[in-house]
């Protein structure tokens, strides 16, 4: 295809995506009413129209934050990119960072902080466990650190981390707490303001089933006042916060062209949300959570994370001894279109991860899955 | 909006972006094909058909950059993001680079550029102006550069800048030349391998006429080289190619989520340049420009930037004294639904800015722009 003048369309066929089930750590299934939403004409990103909007998508996520902090704002990325945002903007050349590891994403965390000069320690837990306060609150008498990240609910175990505690050891040290919420926001409560933490980010393809493309994040007053006294300018301009706000905020500065589709299906995620009440969700993924945990009990599964410290929306379930991981997923996915996901990491191989998020948290879901999988580990 | 419980719809009513006739620097209208595109179902994006998909779009990409580089991806986030990979990936601190300034984007490279500490030098042109090859050479031989870095089409002055004999002064001194063309891909010839640029970038909301949220770049075999012999680790861990480039080459491994939706947008996008044909599409953008010119001197404005250099998609014209910029532009918008745009930095409050860019360059809608025009001017 290097002259202009050759094409031949029939390499390049209409788009047919196909009637997936998507079981997997995300994205998950969108509701019929924002894929709807995002066929919506695109206007201006300083169109008056469009600013009232950006105004009442930040409420709306104030309200799945649960926060009235001011600086509440989808980043033009996937919530890697909020991952990133995070990092860039609270932690400068030199911060002493503690990060709390128990899975890929803690990996992925230190990953960037690096990038970012931060001074790293860090704790770690097998992959599937959850960390104490009183951890936490040891590893900050040895090695005293201005910001400690931790994830909320890893996707690569299906571990629940309970946060309300650990606020208060971080808070206690003069800390921030960075929380990554990519896979609960929206399914389980991420109650921002109550627990106290500092900066909170997520993804809009997990329980907010919301096509991806975009990174809630939400910043405390704290930690506002943080960036605002940064000695340093942060070293991601696409990222840097203090440009971005004035965009998001009253000033209105051009900074980047705003993502309109994308922000056009967060505005109509997030009102189906509202329209459902985050309470009801939320028991809306612990019954099909239940129901899916059960059923695969029923079939001599083991779930790899004790009742206590499991997530909801994200399970992982050990492979039994002798079933060919791959082999079974392509089964599901080529014989009934499911699509769950294999291990990361330390769990590659030994547990498959199924995802019961926002649009796809179902009960005829959950049947479905477990009634293809019998069927399938039947004939292994 | 703290309470869990507390929502009130009339606040959040439904999307009505309403019918807003988009001419101004960007985001351009979108094919009805391409929005409807966006509504499909989202799939996984390690999903066979996705990875495909993925595999089509570099094609199509690689005929609108014209190129055979293997590297041609479309970032996950806007054209300045795009913008952004570049620096970050083929700039390493303390690397000499020369900064071809002549606008607003020239000067938000070099914001860039320091953030990922390069050496800077900078030559400079009055905003509408381009750079010679000879400013350029000489440029160089004041201060060898590692890299150089200019912009095709700049957005804020409505300048095409020619490329072929700079890239050839640049190769000459062992250099790479990175090039901005967020507003010509698309719309008028961006030659990759002709002319030998070895980082081209560009957005998608412009000529390509896709919604904004990705970034298109493709990678000269030489840039790649010297991606891999860096010393440094990229600083940017979203935007870093070495990772992406395993997730859209064979390996496949998982980076980031891929912006499903945008992606399907880009592909059916590319479908319509390509069912189109890029030279007819070059033309068409030369002829509805050349009624603009020609309607807007019939109307007694005088346009910026001399004919020789003027960029087909985006054409500043200068406000006649004692017009009131903001009104005009406010009562375009409130009266007919119709977007331009105002001057950025040096032409602020001295030109409008208005696109014809992709399937916006029709026209219909520059008669109707210029008839509105005429009304409003008229009655000043």
């Amino acid at each position: 295809m290097s002259s202009p003048n050759v094409f031949d369309p029939k390499h390049y066929p209409e788009l047919d995506s196909g009637p997936r089930v998507l079981l997997g750590p995300g994205p998950s299934m969108v509701h019929p009413r924002v894929l709807r939403a995002m066929a919506a004409p695109v206007i201006g990103h300083l169109d008056p129209y469009f600013l009232q909007l950006m105004d009442r998508t930040q409420d709306l996520l104030r309200y799945v934050f649960q926060t009235k902090n001011q600086l509440t704002i989808p980043i033009s990325g996937t919530g890697s990119a909020a991952m990133e945002a995070a990092v860039a903007n609270f932690i400068e050349p030199g911060d002493p960072v503690l990060v709390c590891i128990n899975g890929y994403f803690g990996h992925r965390l230190t990953d960037m902080i690096q990038r970012y000069g931060g001074e790293i320690s860090t704790i770690h837990r097998s992959w599937g466990e959850v960390f104490t306060p009183k951890e936490v609150k040891e590893a900050l008498t040895a090695h005293q650190a201005k910001v400690v990240a931790i994830v909320h609910a890893e996707t690569s175990t299906g571990a629940k981390q309970p946060l309300g505690d650990i606020a208060k050891v971080v808070h206690d040290q003069g800390g921030i707490l960075i929380v990554d919420a990519v896979t609960s926001l929206g399914g389980i409560p991420v109650s921002v303001d109550e627990v106290g933490i500092d900066v909170c980010y997520s993804g809009t393809q997990k329980c907010l089933s919301v096509p991806p493309g975009l990174g809630p994040i939400t910043v405390s007053p704290k930690a506002e006042e943080k960036l605002s006294e940064r000695k340093t300018i942060v070293a991601n301009w696409y990222l840097d916060l203090s440009m971005v706000q004035k965009y998001w905020g009253t000033e209105r500065t051009y900074h980047h062209t705003a993502p309109i589709s994308a922000n056009y299906a967060l505005y109509e995620g997030l009102r189906v949300i509202a329209e459902e009440g985050l309470e009801n969700r939320w028991q809306r993924h612990r019954q099909n959570a239940e129901l899916l945990w059960e059923g695969l009990e029923d079939l001599d599964l083991s779930l790899h994370v004790p009742m206590k410290f499991r997530l909801e929306p994200l399970t992982t379930v050990r492979i039994p001894d002798g079933v060919d991981d791959l082999k079974v997923r392509k089964q599901l996915l080529n014989d009934y279109n499911i699509e769950i996901a294999g291990g990361l990491g330390e769990l590659k191989g030994k547990v498959w991860r199924i995802g019961l998020m926002g649009y796809s948290s179902r009960a005829e879901n959950v049947l479905l899955l477990l009634t293809a999988l019998e069927r399938i580990l039947s004939k292994q």
